[in-house]
C-alpha cells in the first residue's frame, strides 16, 4: 500500500477501506507518512467529504493512535460534554462539578483558546496554581477520588489527532466538517466515556456561523458516536450574542462561581441546567430530562456543586480561597463603561466582535504562544431585544491599557440599535439524536 | 501575507494576485513555505484550476526562481521542442541536430524516463561517455560553438519547479493540467528561447490518453507562452501505437542514426520533418512550413544533420565512433521473435503495454533510482491496419533474461488481430496556435 494511491483514491471521490484508513493514520502517527501527504489527503477530504462508514474508521484509527482510557473498573457511567466554542462560553466550568455532584464520572478534557473564543484551560489557570496538565495516572486517580477533572489533552491521547489538528491549522483545512467531527470525537471517545453531549454553536460568534453547516456537523458527530456504540446527543445553540455577561479569563471564573452559588446569568444557568440534564439521562442517573433539570438546580442551590468545584480546585493544586475571596483572581487597572449613543431596541450584538475586543485587550491569543492577561475582558450588559435608553451602560471594558483603543472601536461597531423591537432571541436550536440521522 | 490564507483563497476558487503568487513561489524556493503547505495548495489547484492570468504569473514565478539564460548575444533566434512523452519517442535526438544544421540555436533541456515512457537523457547515455549534466557555463559555450546541446535540467534552472515536481509525484497531483503546463513552460522558457513547439500526445501510450484533456493541455501551454511574449505552437499527435520500430535506449539511438542517415521509419521521419519545419518558421529561418519541410529533408539526406549530431556527441564527451560502428552501442544476449498466432488485420497495439514490456526487460525505471539496461527493448514491426499472416513476426524482444517472461506476457496482451480492416491511423491531431485560444 502507498500513501500516494490513497490520496488519489480520496481525491477521485472513492471510499477508503478500514485497512487503508488504518495504514494512513498508523503511518502518519509513526512518521512514515509525511505531513505533505497528509495535507494533500486533508484537502481532498475538504473537497470530496467522507461517507459515514469511512469517517467512523477514520475516527476510530485516530482514537486508537494512543492510549484509550478504561473507566470500567470505576463501576459508574462516565459522560462528558463538548462545545464547539463561543464567546463567553464558560459552561464546562460549573457544569462538570454540578454533574459530578449528582454522582456521575466526568472526565473532561478541554482546550485552549485561539482567536475570538476563550479556552476553558486558560480560564482555569486564572486560579493560582491550578494544574491543567494532568498525567493519565493523575487523571485516573482524581476521577477515582472525586469523580471529576478538567484537564488538557496529553500527548498520550489521540496523538494522530494532535498532529493532524496542528497541520490543518496551517493548510486551510480547519473548516471541514468530517475533519472537525473526527477530531472532536476521537479525542472525546479516547476518554473512555459511554455518553457524550455536544453543544454545537451557530450564529455570528461560532466557528460555523451558518445553521445548516452547524446542523450537518452535529449530525456527523452523532452518526460517528452511534456507529462506535456510544450514546450521543447534540444540541444546537445560538451564538448570535455573547453567553453570560463576562468574557475574559478571571471574569469568567467569577461568573462561574455565581452559577455555582445559584445566582448566575439566565442563559448560562439555562445551558448548565439543560446540558446537565442530558448528561444525567445519558448516565442513567435520571429517567428523563425534567428530573435531570430539577436535580441540577438542586445541586446549584444547595452548595453541593460548589463543594465539588472546591474539591476539584484542591485536587488540581489551585487556591480554593478564590471562592470566598474573589479578589485573589486579580482585577484590571481600569473599568471603562461604554454607553449607548441613542435610545431604541437592541437589534444585534456581534458576538465575534466582542470576542475579538477581549482578545485585543489581552484576554486571548492572536497566535499560538501569545501570553494571556488573566484580568482583562469585556462585560456585556444587554441582550438582543432589550429596550435601551440613551447613555445606558452597554459594556464595561476591563483594561490594563494594551489594545484598549482598538478594542473600544470593535465594541462600538458590535451593536446595532434600532426603532423596531426585533424577533425574540432563541437560545436553543434543534436537538439531534441517533433517531434524526438519515 | 501568510501561506495558509493563500491556500484558502485558492481552495475557495479565488484568483491569486501576482504579488501573492510570487510570495508563494519565492517562499517555497527559499524553504520558508513548507512542503505540506505547497501540497495542500497543489491539491486546491487540482480541484479549482487556475485562470490564464494567474497561471502565467505562477509559471513566471517558477521560471524566475533560478537562472534564466540570456541567448540574446548569440544574435540568432533560439527555439526548442518539448514532447509530453510517449513510447518510442526519440524525435528530439535527430530533430535537435537537424534544426541546428539549418542555422538555428537549439538549447534543448530534456528529462529522464519513469514508468512506461523512456527519457531522452537515458537514451543518450547509451553512447559511451555522453555527458547530459552540463553546467550553465558548458551549456552556453557549446551553444556558441555548435548551436545545439541536449542536456538535463540543472539545479540552477527553475528550482521551484524541480521541488514542486517531486512533491506532486508523492501527493497525487501529477495529472493536473495547470500544474503540468506551468512545469513544462517554466523549464522551457528559462532556456532563453523565443519560440517553442509542443508535441502533446494523446492515445493509449500518452500521459493524458483522452484527446480532450490533451487538447486542453496544449491550449493551456500555448496561452501561457503567448502571455509571456513567446511564439508557441502545439501539435497533437497520436500515441495509440509505438513511435518508430525501436523502444529501448541503445535501440533508439540506432534508429535515430537511421533517421539522420535519411532512412528512418516513416512516422519518426514525418515527426522530425514536421516539428523541424515548425521550428524553422518560429525562428524565421523559413517563411512557411512547406519550405521548412524541404529544408529538413535536405539536411537529413545530405549528411549535414548527421555531421551536427557528431559535433554534439564530441562536444558532450561521447564516443562518435558509434556512427560508423553501431555495435559499440552494445547488443542484448537474446533476440526473441514474437509471431502472429492468427491472420487478419491489426486492430490495435497497446502502446503503454509495449512501453511497460520494455521497462520490465530493464529499459526503464519502475521507480526513481532503478538502474537501466541500455541494450534491451522491444522492436514493433507492424502498424495499425496492416494485414497480418499467421506466423509473421510482430515484435522482436531484446532480452538479457530479466523480466523476460512478464514482458512476453505483456506483449502478447498488447495486440488485437481481427477480420475487418480498421479506420486508417492518423499520426497528427489538431494544430494549436494563439489564434485558437478562446
Amino acid at each position: 500500500m502507498r500513501a500516494v494511491d490513497l490520496i488519489q483514491k480520496k481525491r477521485d471521490g472513492l471510499e477508503l477501506s478500514e485497512a487503508e484508513i488504518n495504514f494512513l493514520i498508523d503511518g502518519y502517527t509513526a512518521g512514515d507518512i509525511a505531513d505533505y501527504q497528509m495535507s494533500a489527503f486533508g484537502m481532498s477530504v475538504f473537497f470530496k467529504g467522507m461517507p459515514g462508514t469511512e469517517l467512523a474508521h477514520f475516527t476510530n484509527a485516530m482514537l486508537h493512535s494512543g492510549s484509550v482510557l478504561d473507566l470500567g473498573p470505576m463501576g459508574r457511567r462516565a459522560v462528558d460534554k463538548h462545545s464547539t466554542g463561543g464567546v463567553g462560553d464558560k459552561v464546562s466550568i460549573p457544569l462538570a462539578p454540578a454533574v459530578a455532584a449528582c454522582g456521575v464520572i466526568v472526565p473532561m478534557v478541554s482546550g485552549r483558546g485561539l482567536g475570538h473564543t476563550g479556552g476553558t484551560l486558560d480560564k482555569l489557570e486564572a486560579i493560582s496554581g491550578f494544574n491543567v496538565s494532568l498525567s493519565i495516572h493523575q487523571f485516573m486517580t482524581q476521577l477515582n477520588q472525586i469523580g471529576v477533572c478538567l484537564t488538557g489533552q496529553t500527548g498520550e491521547v489521540a496523538p494522530a489527532d494532535k498532529k493532524l489538528y496542528a497541520l490543518r491549522d496551517v493548510t486551510a483545512t480547519v473548516d471541514c466538517i468530517p475533519l472537525i467531527a473526527s477530531s472532536i470525537m476521537s479525542k472525546k471517545l479516547a476518554e473512555g466515556i459511554s455518553g457524550l453531549v455536544l453543544d454545537v454553536k451557530f450564529g455570528s460568534g461560532a466557528i460555523l456561523s451558518d445553521i445548516e453547516q452547524a446542523t450537518l456537523l452535529a449530525k456527523t458527530m452523532v452518526d460517528i458516536g452511534t456507529r462506535m456504540g456510544k450514546h450521543v446527543v447534540a444540541r444546537l445553540t445560538n451564538m448570535d450574542q455573547p453567553l453570560g455577561i463576562m468574557a475574559g479569563n478571571a471574569l469568567e471564573i467569577r461568573e462561574s462561581l455565581d452559577v455555582l452559588e445559584g445566582r448566575g446569568p439566565a442563559d448560562i444557568v439555562e445551558l448548565v441546567t439543560e446540558f446537565g440534564a442530558e448528561m444525567l439521562v445519558l448516565s442513567r442517573t435520571c429517567e428523563d430530562r425534567e428530573t435531570g433539570r430539577a436535580k441540577i438546580s438542586e445541586v446549584l442551590s444547595n452548595g453541593k456543586a460548589l463543594a465539588k468545584f472546591r474539591q476539584m480546585i484542591e485536587a488540581q493544586g489551585g487556591d480554593p480561597r478564590i471562592i470566598e475571596n474573589r479578589d485573589l483572581l486579580g482585577t484590571a487597572e481600569k473599568q471603562i463603561a461604554f454607553k449607548a449613543h441613542k435610545a431604541g431596541f437592541l437589534q444585534s450584538i456581534d458576538a465575534r466582535g466582542v470576542g475579538i475586543a477581549a482578545m485585543l485587550l489581552g484576554a486571548g491569543r492572536q497566535k499560538v504562544g501569545d501570553v494571556i492577561d488573566m484580568t482583562v475582558g469585556v462585560e456585556t450588559h444587554v441582550r438582543i431585544g432589550d429596550e435601551i435608553t440613551e447613555g445606558q451602560t452597554l459594556f464595561v471594558i476591563h483594561s490594563n491599557g494594551k489594545g484598549e483603543a482598538e478594542a473600544m472601536e470593535r465594541i462600538a461597531q458590535s451593536i446595532v440599535i434600532g426603532d423596531v423591537k426585533p424577533a425574540p432571541f432563541a437560545l436553543f436550536g434543534a436537538r439531534i439524536t441517533k433517531n434524526d440521522l438519515n
